[in-house]
């Protein structure tokens, strides 16, 4: 289903007059260009650029923490592209989220996600024991690096999703259509 | 004093070897170019960019919600920034930290920061009714968006300096020369 028909969902107002009917991060996309580009700038080296992370993986850190944030926009967008490009789908997005440690994951993206576990709730949350364990799993610098600034950045995206009370398609499947978009054309599309 | 010489300092390791010196976000500037750029992109536009806040009212903005997290190294820089344009200098960044709710500020910059600081809780604490207060005290949709943003980045940041466990330099008079690089040449400078 496309978002913008989905708005007959809609159940509340967004804080501020966005002067358009996107949900979720979309609206505020537009209403405020001159910061929508950084933003997606930003996701797109970070989810999509060049890394020894797939892309799946990636997205299911994003998805991870935007769950943790209770941001449903969030969750839902980017659990889709996680489901979309790891084996097992939103089956193995489910496992791993509802695990909250890294379920079915490979040692070295379970103690990855550990990190991010752990970003979430607060830089100083990440002990050396977290990362001496990453990188017995094989995990590299520029891994850990980029997994830390994934969770932080959802820190962002999900507050600023949340903080200014946008409206989010409760169906899953509402974000399907939209999720191919990105998985062809990323997030600068 | 230099910050780089400053790190005479340093009192431990960050979690990756950054093959830097340099404190708190320098290094990982350094280290990452690809994600340097929209992440300076960022914090150039929402606090130096064109809005009806000063560049000073949003540097507070984002020294208050780096205290809350606790976030020594961006404190301080941009404490800093904040003191060198708003009148009173660290006195009036001090006095408003203190008091943790505005404090001596105008009305609407005290709506304004309450709303930063329900952002740096989480998303969902920002109610309809703080967002009320602030229009009532004039504050518009777009510095309302831009606070919520800056409040949300800082959380970003804040994580990304600490979770990577950069150094920080411990005294405040550290910061004043990088300080007045950033107040002349700006984020990207």
């Amino acid at each position: 289903m496309n978002l913008v028909l989905a708005g007959v969902y809609r159940g509340s107002m967004a804080h501020i007059d966005l002067l358009n009917e996107m949900p979720g991060i979309l609206g505020l996309l537009r209403f405020r260009p001159q910061t929508a580009r950084p933003l997606m700038e930003l996701a797109e080296v970070l989810l999509r650029g060049d890394s020894t992370l797939t892309r799946g993986e990636r997205e299911l850190i994003a998805a991870q923490v935007s769950k943790l944030n209770s941001c449903e926009f969030c969750f839902n967008a980017h659990g889709t592209q996680a489901a979309l490009q790891l084996d097992g789908g939103w089956e193995t997005v489910d496992a791993v989220i509802a695990d909250g440690d890294g379920g079915p994951l490979a040692t070295r993206l379970q103690a990855l996600l550990r990190i991010a576990v752990a970003v979430q709730a607060g830089g100083r949350n990440v002990t050396k024991r977290l990362v001496d364990t990453a990188k017995a799993a094989g995990a590299t610098d520029t891994e850990i690096h980029d997994v830390v600034l994934i969770a932080a950045a959802f820190c962002m995206y999900n507050r600023y999703v949340d903080g200014l009370a946008t409206w989010a398609p409760p169906e899953r499947d509402q974000y399907t259509e939209a999720g191919h978009r990105v998985f062809t054309h990323g997030y600068l599309g």
